[in-house]
């Protein structure tokens, strides 16, 4: 029991107090909570595979959004990670692919470009018929630096039109609440009425 | 996916935001944090069991409190909750067995003496060579009710003392910030210096 609780208080936002909760919780409803926790866990452990076009998670390879023919297959999203890809998903705007580079560049951590796989991004591209690439990585430093590294080598690339999304104001934020990286960028990029 | 992430969320304390961090964390990890959770989960599905003796849950029955023979036979702790019975071994401050009611008395909710199995508490209390009984409940109102209607039971057994928390300022309490009731309390049970 002490066992399990420790590994649920690994779980991310996660502590020993909530773990506590949650454990006592299952062990309440074993019937109706545990047992098909364990076993949707298991088919999740047993089926997830990376998809070996898009390095998407799914129970298939290619991932059901790399088969969906009612997709688009010229526009390419390149994201950080699977958890941006589903944000993505959720917002139900894109309707093309994606690419999931796992990671950014980080001198400090030591990724370099083929720890993301860069090189089998641009085979993508060169490949299939793209014509944009979005560029959809975090607005943070590392995030940058890898969309101005990819978008260099795709120089060579000249057809393709690269993109990246608009940083601004939040929907419903206040100015006075806003940091002031975020106010300046929205200033800066000011669009006519 | 979708599922095991609906499954999630609905744990005590997480929503979909937590859950689809954990599942991805879990997607992740593969090797070092889902299938070793899944190895203990599964252990606790099979072999938890509720303690005949006092209720509690444990991999055997009696449980490992129970049957520990350093522990004192002549106090017993009624507590509302395994939960509780968790808290108060983590203080390590009682060492005699414990006694899970499994919640309080409730008229709102329907909870009458029988659900709580206070006939077999009164049983343990005569057969047992128990001198005083602990309402460590909690101090709420159900938990009041619930000890004053133990304590009422117990009358007929004029030997064994029966006791309850004290209840006053928590450590670290600072008065400004507590509620009148428990500041109520702390004055009138207040005790010489």
């Amino acid at each position: 029991m002490d066992k399990l609780i420790a590994l649920v208080s690994k779980l991310p936002g996660l502590g020993p107090r909530s773990a506590r909760r949650i454990v006592l919780h299952m062990l309440r409803k074993r019937d109706t909570v545990l047992v098909p926790l364990i076993k949707q866990l298991q088919y999740v452990a047993e089926h997830a595979k990376t998809c070996s076009l898009c390095r998407n998670v799914d129970v298939h390879d290619p991932c059901s959004i790399c088969t969906d023919t009612t997709r688009l297959t010229n526009v390419l999203c390149v994201v950080e990670d699977i958890g941006d890809l589903w944000a993505l998903e959720r917002s139900r705007l894109f309707k093309g692919r994606y690419h999931v580079l796992g990671g950014t560049l980080s001198a400090l951590e030591g990724r370099r470009p083929e720890h993301l796989g860069i090189d089998h991004l641009m085979m993508r591209v060169r490949d299939e018929p793209i014509e944009e690439v979005i560029l959809a990585l975090n607005a943070t430093a590392d995030g940058h630096t890898t969309a101005h590294y990819i978008a260099e080598h795709m120089q060579t690339m000249p057809h393709i039109r690269i993109t990246r999304l608009a940083q601004g104001i939040p929907v419903g934020g206040e100015l006075d609440y806003l940091d002031e990286g975020t106010l300046g960028t929205a200033f800066q990029s000011r669009l006519p009425l």
